[in-house]
C-alpha cells in the first residue's frame, strides 16, 4: 500500500515536472492576437520584435510626391517566431504579423547638421498572414494621434492593398525586396517570385 | 529499505526537475560575449536585439558633409535585457551593448520612384558598458566588407569617441535624444542629463 502511493507520488512529480519545463519553454508570449473575432490587438511590445528595414521618404508608382514636406520614415518591424522561421525557410508561418510604424522625420536637432533622424510617432498599420481570411490574408489601419486605436478591425474594402501586395511584391504578399537580411534570406531559399 | 530508496529516486526527480526547468527558463542566451580578455564577438543575431531607431545620412557639428554621395542609413540595436532595464529605470545596466551598422541606401528599384531604402551592409561598430574597463564604457570597430572581423579589440585612442558621448549626449555616453522610445522613458525617468 504505502509502496503504491510511493509510486503513484513519483508519477505525479514526473507528470508536474513535464509541465513545468513545457510552460518555462513557452518564453514568447502570444504574439498574433484578436478580440471580438478578426479585430488585431495592438501589442504593447511591437518595438522588441524582429525590426526588418526602415525607408524613408519612400513614395511608390502612381504615388503621388510631397515635395516641400518633410520625408516620412517607415518601419517594419515582424513577430519574432515568423521573422525566425523566414530566416531558415523564405516561407512566413500562419499567423504572421507585421507592423509598420510611421516616424515623423527631424534634421536640425542636438549635435545633428544634416541628415534625418525619428522623432514622433505619427501612424501605425499592420498585415497579418492567417488562414482565418478568405484571401489568407488581412490589413489594419490603427491610425495615428489621439484617436489611434489599440484594436481595429481589418481594412473592409482591401481591394488596393491587395492587388499592390500581390503584383509588386517578391514573396508571398510581403515587399521583401525592402529588407535586405530577409531578401538574402529568400534569395538563398528560392523563395523568391520571378524577376526578382 | 526499499522506501528508502523510493524516497531517494523521488527526491531526485525533485532535483532534476529543478535543474530542467532552470535551463528552459535561460531563454536568452549570454548576449555580451569576448573571447581572449575584452576582445568583443559580433553575435550572430544582433539583428534580433531591440532595434532602437535608424538615421539617414546623419552629419554631427564638426564633421564634413559628403555632396554628391548617396546618404548612408545608420541602425542602432541594443542587448535585448539591457533595452528592457532601461525602459524601465532610463539608465543603462552594466553589460550592455550597442550595435551600430551602417548600410547603403537605394532609390530607384522595384515600384519606389523617391526616397531611400536600406541595402547593402558597409561596416559595423560597437559601444559597451562595462564595468571591467578603466572609464567603464569601451568602442569596437568591426570594419565592413571583406576585412569585416568576427571579433575585435576595443579602439585603442577612443579620446574622440569618449570626448563626443560625453559632450553631446542625452544620457551617460548614449545618444537617446535620436532613439524617440528611449527619449521618453528618460525624460519619465528624469535621467536626462541638463539641456535635455
Amino acid at each position: 500500500m504505502f509502496m503504491r502511493a510511493t509510486l503513484a507520488l513519483f508519477a505525479l512529480a514526473i507528470v508536474l515536472c513535464g509541465v513545468t519545463v513545457a510552460r518555462a519553454r513557452q518564453s514568447a508570449p502570444a504574439e498574433l492576437r484578436y478580440e471580438s473575432g478578426s479585430r488585431l490587438v495592438l501589442p504593447d511590445n511591437y518595438r522588441e520584435w524582429a525590426w526588418v528595414s526602415s525607408g524613408l521618404g519612400m513614395v511608390y508608382e502612381g504615388e503621388a510626391q510631397r515635395p516641400g514636406r518633410p520625408p516620412v520614415f517607415t518601419n517594419v518591424f515582424v513577430n519574432p517566431s515568423s521573422h525566425r522561421a523566414f530566416l531558415e525557410t523564405g516561407r512566413w508561418p500562419d499567423r504572421t504579423v507585421f507592423i509598420l510604424e510611421f516616424r515623423a522625420s527631424q534634421t536640425a536637432g542636438s549635435i545633428n547638421t544634416a541628415g534625418h533622424y525619428q522623432g514622433a510617432l505619427l501612424s501605425v498599420e499592420a498585415e497579418v498572414k492567417d488562414a482565418r481570411f478568405p484571401d489568407g490574408w488581412a490589413f489594419y489601419n490603427f491610425g495615428g494621434g489621439a484617436s489611434m486605436q489599440t484594436t481595429t478591425a481589418p481594412i473592409e474594402d482591401p481591394a488596393r492593398c491587395v492587388e499592390c501586395h500581390t503584383k509588386h511584391t517578391a514573396v508571398e504578399r510581403t515587399f521583401v525586396q525592402f529588407y535586405p537580411t530577409l531578401f538574402e534570406a529568400a534569395r538563398k531559399h528560392g523563395t523568391l517570385k520571378p524577376g526578382f
